[in-house]
């Protein structure tokens, strides 16, 4: 029997990479939720700094080596907000799928099609 | 047969769910990658606002009420990152996965361990 | 004779204003410079959140409704960003002087005129 | 007759330097306070990158180094402040004690002294 593709748990073997990345250098104690959180906005912004002069069409049409510096970036948010839900337990997909399911409340199609505005400012 | 677990193509799903939302309400047209840098970074400080004023050790002893508001905010930030992960065409998996193995080369075990020191900063 | 302006301490006076607010709240325990670099991202970000779907013209033609709430926004950080300078006894005017004086150096008007670049990346 | 000191407009002073900084090199093609906003909180996140793994207490005893580089991110998150609200045309002097007014009735002293507790969660 074929086992299952490794794609079925990409996001866990992730996980694992990570907790164990961070064991073998004794940065637990340095991954508090708190810490985590300004390590993981640091890196947010340093993805914002790639866009701030940008026109929107030029964020569109990167170059290679931008499109490879800006991954990095994503790469590192991505990495502390699952530190971060890993310490607070969070399962991050269910924690999405929980969201977006309160947000087609909040932004119902007939309201939000084609609008940019909060949910609170519709009249 | 039982089907394959449906967690195999969690992420994948995930996805998919926000392609349709954000088609579905014709906000293609604002998802730049521009404006979707900001709009995770505004989510990404939403987190750290529930972290500001707590001690590590606080950050560490949420209440339930205020891990489900933590939770929201990770939620938030998760799904933008996907979004700008999907119009740039970065497989956020394999970028986090490849940023990983950089950062092992940055930090190797013997020199990071218990060190909360960046890279460039090694004596 | 008239008295000096009173302009002439105006930064003096608000820095005052905020120091006695926070000293008559007990606030000093919770102002940490790593508190407070986290309260003033946090406000960034909400001046960051009024403009992230919009076009760069239409965050130049902002109703006054918008401008005001903008205008909120853009005191909350200042104030964080004199909290933070007052408890690390930075002073703000000659700190931006001086680094007026370095950015002088890194982007000489022959090279930087009219180009968004960051100087590391001048040819 | 001594001339008045010329801290009376050293702010003033700081602002005209920007304007003409900006000028110079027909930089205000690229200041839009969608940009500016962008680009102040890229600086915002590298005053947070300093304190991300300290203890509060560290960040509070930072050597003269460390001191010297966190005050160019507090000034380089300043100027951007004054440009936004220089394309704005926001006073932020007046605009941060305007603030404050609005604060002290939010954060009345009785209610709020000793406590962290954002003022919609006052019971």
């Amino acid at each position: 029997m074929t086992p299952p593709s490794n794609k079925t748990d990409s996001l866990e073997a992730l996980r694992e990479r990570l907790r164990n990345f961070v064991r073998e250098r004794d940065w637990d104690q340095f991954h508090s939720p708190k810490n985590l959180a300004m390590a993981m906005i640091v890196e947010a912004a340093e993805l914002v700094e790639h866009f701030q002069w940008m026109t929107e069409q030029e964020s569109k049409d990167l170059t290679p080596e931008k499109l490879a510096q800006v991954e990095h970036e994503i790469a590192d948010t991505f990495v502390y907000l699952l530190r971060i839900s890993e310490v607070l337990g969070v399962d991050i997909i269910q924690a999405a799928n929980r969201k977006i399911d309160l947000n087609a409340l909040k932004y119902p199609v007939e309201k939000a099609r084609g609008r940019n505005t909060k949910y609170t400012e519709f009249e």
